[in-house]
């Protein structure tokens, strides 16, 4: 019921991996919050090479922009500037930035008539917002904070990043069908995960 | 900064119409959680009649079930049976009700030709999504509960159902241009009470 696609140890590990270059980022001035907007711009540049149908180059800047939105969090945690605010303007920003990357897509989609992606792209959009909404839904009304609700169902953030790029990638090498294989991929998944999350929630609140 | 285009005492009086209807249906036996699932299901309904361009019959279908969505927190409350998952449940299903209906309304604008409907109507979902988001996330962070947060930012759930409702309807009956129009003044009017609900919560955070 619970298991995600990435363990909690592989999840510490790549964060482990980010703390020097995220404190790097630090020292040259950049404060926490600075990372998350340049982030969110640069999830402009993913949908801007996507709306143009660069597809490698779009596959390429969604993975260079989703690593980078792992320093945000780490050198606020590392300089202990965490702050509610800051985490309320990640999340918040981090759905924008992918809602923004899946719009470039539809536009690209349509560029390339490529019918089938412009309607897979939104539904992948939507199932990705409902596993991010249902998350913090159900935290606001205090059914469980912290991270333990990252970890429950298959398809969080960092694995529909991961399917997002090689489908971007595979589309400039080979065929748009591997994008529209991967945005439709996203939605299934996604949309499991909101099922396994609400289920959650459900025993949850009988425990209760 | 905080004004809504519906005022607290609309929203208060259309509640107070709803409570007579939703006790009703639930002396037919109906709990609030299964109103909620009748009405998810009639968003695919609704999203069904978009998808195959009978734009009349969705607008019409967008009023009914946005109406409908008001009887199962009203039943809750009425009978004393509101709950914690009751309330997940609902705020979790009007979400991918909402983005159930935009899907549709994207395969209609396809099958119609209406290219740039296709591209208007994930923005409008995104947008929509966010300020949902915004609101969800800071509450689960702790910056604010109950529905003062509902009041911040010009376009919440009901003016983007009467919007929406209103662009079907004049697409059915006149232009397809209407229903673009529409779209594109939810993703606008959204992403204004996106932005309008951050700065709230920036200003709460450095009043805290």
């Amino acid at each position: 019921m619970s298991g995600s696609l990435v363990s909690p140890a592989t999840r510490q590990r790549v964060r482990d991996l980010a703390t020097p270059i995220a404190t790097a980022l630090g020292r040259l001035g950049l404060t926490p919050n600075a990372l998350t907007l340049i982030g969110f711009v640069g999830t402009f540049v993913a949908a801007w090479a996507a709306a143009g149908q660069w597809w490698l180059a779009a596959g390429i800047l969604v993975l260079v922009f989703g690593i980078f939105d792992l320093f945000d969090g780490t050198l606020a945690r590392a300089t202990g500037r965490a702050s509610r605010f800051g985490a309320f303007l990640d999340s918040t920003l981090d759905r924008a930035g992918e809602a923004v990357i899946y719009l470039g897509i539809v536009v690209g989609c349509l560029g390339a008539g490529y019918v089938l992606g412009a309607v897979l792209a939104p539904a992948a959009m939507a199932a990705a917002f409902m596993v991010s909404y249902a998350r913090a839904k159900a935290e606001s009304l205090g059914f469980e904070s912290g991270s333990g609700m990252a970890n429950v169902g298959l398809a969080p953030r960092e694995v529909r990043i991961v399917i997002l790029a090689l489908g971007l990638l595979t589309a400039g090498g080979a065929s748009l069908d591997a994008l529209g294989l991967a945005l439709g991929l996203i939605a299934v998944l996604a949309t499991v995960t909101t099922v396994q999350r609400i289920l959650h929630i459900r025993a949850q609140s009988r425990e209760g």
